[in-house]
């Protein structure tokens, strides 16, 4: 099993505290010690930063950290492994582009049968049953919508569906970003908090960091981070309902739907 | 224009030495100050560092030659645009993949009406013409191949076939890798070196930096170096002739072709 994270802004805003948090459960707090990786989004392309160690104590992590990239939508990862090896091709995010924008793909679970699963034209290069899922999602919304990307809605519509199918039988708790939009799947455990003014201060479950928001943000500013498990200890996050996928876009829920 | 590097080896090894010579020329000794990329194999799959900012100061860059990640084969890029702004979308190097391998791609001059090229379902994130010759590229290939990729040398053959299409009318230097070989191409300028036993040191051609290679490989080893431009003032370069391609694999040349 793994850890997700998520981050949708209204302004460029960088994910450092809530990273933090992250990667302390990477071979630290907890036991997702088999790789982590991190995209950053800028428009409709994404930095991309991988690892297939733990986050906890790497270099890697750390230089995220102390040179923090703002940005509108941010996806991350810490892996456990339960299929394939630790290599950086089974290591999460993954990312494929799609209409010219690079889709990004993280996901906590474990989806039955992946190897019978229709991936059109995408071929997955490691041998994860999450790179699987991904590569048949984006093969089922090339499939209904050709070669030109739906509006927003209907995207959002489609994602939620053909994530539902191919994740009915297992657990598919994921993140998929493509740029504009964050869609978070609940199959079985995910939270998000919306934050807003007035901010006030946040402190990590799993160390002894806080953050005082009202001092980084101006009155305008909107962050949605949605999290396997709540990042904070004095905050309240919200329990997404198994079945169920938001959809973030500047920072707040602009869809909740079935899937 | 802008500046390209590439490295094939036969046991994992370091980029360090040859990128801190390039990154010098990326707003320091020289004017490819728009961005930079690194592309460094692991397997199939590639980690990519990119930054739309020069390298020559870049934290980044810094951070990657300080941490260096040991591979068989690396693709560098520092920038100077032509056409497209500075964004993460315009930055080299650009990868897709096909055939389950993650494919990388860097670029060295201009290719004449990118917008006229068949693309097949690969469709470009950023508007260079470099990408839009990228997704031509591989569209040729998986049109040519289908859903199965060929073996090694039909593959470079057809590589050097529609890179010499594609770049007929323009400048097309170029490095493509598909994490098993490296295919350079040379339109107007392309330079390689080919390391082996007996090492010897060598001198940065922009830096007072030297390395005693002996010090750090053993007999065995091999690593090709394929640059713009040659980055160190005491070996004997080889330069491309316009019209070819050479393929390396292992840290040799396996193949030079006509393009």
């Amino acid at each position: 099993m793994c850890e997700l994270l998520g981050m949708s802004c209204n302004v460029p805003t960088d994910i450092t505290f809530s990273f933090h948090g992250l990667a302390r459960r990477g071979g630290d707090c907890g036991p997702h010690a088999d790789g982590w990786g991190l995209a950053l989004y800028q428009g409709r392309a994404a930095h991309v930063f991988l690892e297939c160690a733990p986050a906890a104590n790497s270099h890697l992590a750390k230089f995220v950290r102390e040179h923090p990239i703002k940005t509108l939508l941010a996806i991350a990862h810490v892996r456990r492994k339960t299929r394939g090896k630790i290599t950086l091709a089974n290591t999460h995010p993954f990312t494929r582009e799609l209409w010219g924008r690079q889709f990004v793909f993280a996901h906590n679970g474990t989806v039955k049968s992946p190897r019978k699963l229709k991936l059109g034209r995408f071929h997955p290069v490691g041998e994860t049953d999450s790179e699987f899922a991904f590569c048949a999602l984006l093969a089922a919304l090339e499939h209904e919508f050709g070669a030109k990307p739906p509006g927003k809605a209907e995207l959002a519509e489609a994602v939620a569906l053909h994530a539902g199918r191919i994740g009915k039988t297992g657990t598919f708790n994921l993140l998929l970003g493509d740029g504009d939009q964050l869609y978070a799947r609940c199959s079985t455990k995910l939270h998000y908090i919306a934050r807003k003014a007035p901010f006030t201060r946040a402190t990590l479950a799993d160390d002894d960091v806080s953050i005082d928001f009202s001092q980084v943000t101006t009155p305008k500013d909107r962050v949605a981070v949605v999290a396997t498990m709540p990042l904070t200890r004095d905050e309240t996050w919200t329990a997404g309902e198994p079945g169920t996928m938001w959809v973030f876009q500047g920072g707040r829920i602009t869809r909740t739907l079935q899937s």
